[in-house]
């Protein structure tokens, strides 16, 4: 017997005694890459935690920059954990494309009104989109036809989780009011201010930046060689409208991001090909 | 002392002894994710080797559906191979994106001219591309500027390689002539057909699909739940032009693909919110 279907109680209700609520609540699902104990999916979790009935689904452990790994070759292990003062929830032996994949089809009473990954320590702006286990797991939730937003903080050092939360309380509620647009999810990119310091919310688009690559080489203790990888960002195109400007700014940025990686300017080009 | 860099000479030659070459000879290098030892990077090796130089860099065990993930928090394991009447070349304890940085950074003296992928065992169309490890090292050729494509053929079993050799070797010529799009990788899908009833190639956009889910549900020695993925593809979009209708037909489907993933579509209307 399997006993991991929640049957659409949420794991933790923050609903008050007594107070009417429409029948149909919404209902929001919880994932991100840093893993289900980090600090930044119980920020984001105290931010939305009264505006429905909130699942969180995350990776047991930190999978960081999995891109959009699924786990076809392994069991994924699953287990119902109590994180105390805060909430309830399900941690994943796999990537957040595998809990939000297993939230919706096994874990969940079908599947969820909305999907929110993060809040990630450090940005996911330019070329680190295409690397992201935060914005995986909206791209997946995109992919099941649920709306979805990644959420993303703009530093690797003294969070300012309050500041994360309150805009990403605001563009949930904004979701709520407005609809995100079909197929599309949203990444979202928070500059590391106080509240007060945010200019204001930018839509924008995905800037051209890449990794420069640097590998540290060692020997193991048998001296077999190994590599590390380590690196920085260097960014391609730094002009207005894109979302690595908006953030150094100090705008919150916001970029619809889409499933389909056709390339229509080159249609034409390769058509000309004689094969 | 690191002895893995090759000072750009070919792990394998099959330049003819007495024949002139011109000085800058393509250099080409291959890498896949069903893993070195699998019989789709022998067919690619064998179409193209004497196109060029010919540099393998293949992942030591498959990594199917690893989306573009790289390996971050874990050292990478890289040893030197040879495989018998084919090939030398590296075998990489990590996902095809780690297999292309590794090999461009640390392998080969300098990028390559060319990086080729696969030939995958299985499609890659449609939404597979987000999922597709074979895509995703060529994904990471492009982020590095060089010119890449993805192989895979249309079956799980009894796959035709020599009509995927053939081809491969058909669209690595044509790209070498013509020159592939800026920031564009090329994703190629062969049928599985005799080479003579393959009715062309056709330059095509990633078609609209989503795999419906299934997980198996079981219980481990100790009665620990896990789940295991399994699921089939639904096509929501079948018409012509698309890369899962034209390898349907029969032709060899070209795609474009972009690194751009911001959907302009959705920017107006992100507009109108009022944050």
């Amino acid at each position: 017997m399997f006993d991991v279907r929640c049957s659409a109680v949420p794991f933790s209700s923050h609903r008050a005694p007594g107070i009417w609520y429409p029948v149909s609540v919404m209902r929001i699902l919880l994932s991100n890459d840093d893993g289900i104990h980090a600090p930044g999916i119980r920020a984001l979790y105290d931010a939305v935690k009264d505006l429905g009935d909130v699942f969180v689904v995350a990776p047991s452990v930190e999978q960081s920059a999995v891109g959009h790994a699924i786990t076809v070759f392994d069991p994924i292990k699953c287990k119902r954990i109590t994180k105390d003062g805060a909430f309830e929830g399900y941690a994943v032996g796999g990537t957040p494309a595998d809990c939000i994949k297993l939230a919706v089809t096994e874990i969940l009473d079908g599947p969820p009104d909305l999907v929110l990954s993060g809040i990630n320590l450090g940005p996911n702006t330019g070329i680190s989109v295409i690397y992201s286990g935060t914005v995986s797991a909206a791209t997946e939730g995109t992919v099941l036809g649920i709306p979805s937003i990644a959420f993303s903080l703009d530093t690797f050092s003294e969070p300012r989780w309050d500041t994360a939360a309150a805009i990403a309380r605001k563009i949930v509620i904004g979701s709520r009011e407005n609809g995100i647009p079909d197929e599309t999810l949203l990444n979202v990119n928070i500059p590391n201010l106080p509240l007060d310091e945010i200019k204001g919310c930018a839509v924008t688009l995905m800037g051209r930046s890449r990794w420069i690559e640097k590998f540290h080489k060692r020997n193991d203790p048998r001296g077999n060689h190994y590599f590390w990888l380590d690196g920085e960002m260097e960014q391609l195109d730094n002009s207005e409208g894109t979302d690595i400007r908006a953030v150094a700014d100090g705008f919150v940025s916001i970029t619809p991001i889409g499933l389909d990686l056709t390339r229509y300017e080159a249609v034409e080009e390769l058509q000309k090909w004689e094969l």
